[in-house]
């Protein structure tokens, strides 16, 4: 921090104009002062997750993305589609702070949490693209001695949907699970996870190479969605596991579809006799993330006993309650370097996140890229 | 009855082959003996459902339809589309009996049930489209003495599924409904309920002729999904009524998609902050017929707390249990020429259930065009 902006630091912003354009900046913001009960963290590591960019980029057309202010502090700016503007309405013209987790030193602390000044902690909340977070010591999660900011980063996101989707599937009464997009960072912690416990996982992936992740790490049921033979290898595994639950990660096209109907396949393959109505076996695909934003096309070809929804880890660990989640985030903490170690391809600094060849490097969410922000990187 | 044919009666018979044609026809098959705790009903009146159509007519391509056999004994036949035989192959090459629901009179009885012997009762448990129907007395309901088969021919399912709407919409958590194809038969005994009851329910038709069905018999909001102002009118009756659950008898196409985003819209329209995952109104949208059977097609802008599913009439009964379920047939029997009153624009025999033109007529599924079969017509 140079000597004209002590007592302040510096957060990224997401404002989209009702204007139509999306504006990315650092603002300087005051330093806050831990109330008692809180703590100063000094964050230095952040990752992007597909959670993120909804918020950062909104509905813009990145191709339309310029750059302006100075290399300390820039300004990038998009056209957001008017087709879009609706989407956005609710956020119009509010200059909103991003970055869900993070992880960094406490550097200060109020009353009542003085013990934690030094140690470095894990955080969920919002705002962690800054240089400077103030939050409740409750809320955190601090680390063992020998993990970096870097390897608590991605402690609650990732981890926690991992944990989540299979206790979803036991409160549901579902006995195996279906993942697409299945060779990212999440996708290989809930192939451990499933590995360990001795639960059913059918992993859907859209390369040869995703496929040989998994398989790398000991995934049994790994299925191609590029494969002339796709559904044919899915309903194969469907049979084998017997999943009638899936987390989809894409969203869009006719993936979710598919899968129910394959489920249906599967189901029908199995039955003793015929149902006018469909099979009565009750199939679920839960919506986890927007990797495709087209239309979801559903082929319902799968009977009446089916769901399609959205899943969202918050709401769900409201749900189970604080001490089921306290459970899962105590188990991420003991496991943080072996199921749940992240791997970040990318570190960059609050800075280079607004710079178009940059924004399109995170944004094209690619399968073995991950980028983490470092905000003390390059002050 | 002619004499030679003494013993036996007709029943109504789907048959997809394997080769790819549906082929319906009468058979003929001996009159079941009552046994104890059972009655033999001659039934007079079977309306075809929606709900009936899918085991009647199974996709098949019913342009292709011919018809073979005698003026008593006709045999319909048309090719089912290779493309469809995989939905179809559950029920390949065995001959099913079809008709949800029926009434007629009892005119024998096994022990216990002899008390039964000349009521009109209705019924509902398949194999409705047939002269004769044995079933256990416990499964029926008797009529009141002023109602007769065609008054108690759709007595379970329109109005147990439109009370079992309302009844949904408490268990989870709703307090206004919406409603497609809501001119429908169901969608008016749904108005009526919803009135009595001082529930909001948002109309969605498609045409001003089937509005003004529900605005002559009061009620409140009803919107019209060719009108240019759809989505603004559909907006505005979800914030006038905090509708958040809708019943969808059309399923394909962009209507569930379409509702879930108003549904969004008016959840933004009264937020008090931006949550980046949309809304956290939890919306949900039920299909519970497939009038369109072209893919469904959801443009996801509503966030992240949603669902989509089927929602079929038995499963429900079956989760709320026997003692609710009883209150619902009692209402139903209570109430039956007046909230749940049916109305027939054709009556047609067996025989003619085959030919091609009513086919044509039933399969239509118009607004206002009602099919009753008459098992005994034209003997």
């Amino acid at each position: 921090m140079s000597n004209d902006n002590q007592g302040t630091g510096l957060e990224l912003r997401s404002l989209v104009r009702s204007s139509g354009e999306l504006e990315l900046s650092l603002a300087r913001v005051p330093i806050p002062e831990p109330a008692a009960g809180e703590i100063l963290v000094r964050v230095e590591a952040s990752p992007i997750n597909p959670s993120d960019l909804g918020l950062l980029l909104g509905p813009a057309d990145l191709s339309s993305g310029v750059v302006s202010g100075t290399d300390e502090s820039p300004i990038f700016t998009a056209k957001v589609p008017e087709a879009f503007m609706r989407m956005a309405a609710a956020r119009a013209d509010e200059s909103m702070p991003v970055g869900n987790e993070g992880a960094g030193v406490v550097i200060a602390a109020g009353a009542g949490a003085e013990q934690l000044v030094g140690k470095t902690v894990a955080m969920l909340g919002g705002a962690m693209y800054a240089q400077y977070r103030c939050l409740k010591a409750a809320d955190v999660l601090v680390l063992p001695d020998d993990a970096t900011a870097a390897d608590g980063a991605s402690c609650f996101v990732n981890p926690l949907t991992a944990l989540g989707m299979v206790e979803t599937m036991r409160r549901e009464g579902h006995t195996a699970l279906v993942h697409t997009a299945a060779a990212s960072n999440l996708g290989q912690m809930l192939n451990k996870i499933c590995i360990a416990e001795g639960v059913g996982l059918v992993n859907i992936v859209r390369s040869a190479e995703q496929a040989k992740i998994l398989t790398d790490i000991g995934a049994t049921y790994v299925v191609d969605s590029t494969s002339p033979s796709f559904l044919e290898d899915l309903v194969k595994a469907l049979v084998a596991t017997g999943a009638t639950l899936a987390f989809d990660a894409i969203g869009g096209g006719k993936l979710p579809g598919q899968i129910l109907n394959a489920m249906e396949t599967a189901a029908n393959l199995t039955a003793t006799s015929y149902s006018r109505y469909g099979s009565t076996t009750y199939k679920q695909v839960y919506i986890y993330g927007g990797l495709d934003t087209r239309p979801t096309e559903l082929s319902r070809a799968f009977g009446m006993s089916w769901g399609l929804g959205g899943w969202l880890l918050t709401p769900f660990l409201i749900k189970i309650g604080p001490e089921a989640a306290q459970k899962l985030r105590q188990r991420v903490i003991d496991e943080l370097k072996t199921t749940f170690a992240s791997h970040y391809s990318h570190e960059i600094s609050l800075a280079e996140a607004l710079k178009p060849e940059v924004i399109a490097g995170y944004n094209r969410r690619a399968t073995g890229e991950k980028y983490l922000i470092n905000p003390s990187k390059g002050l």
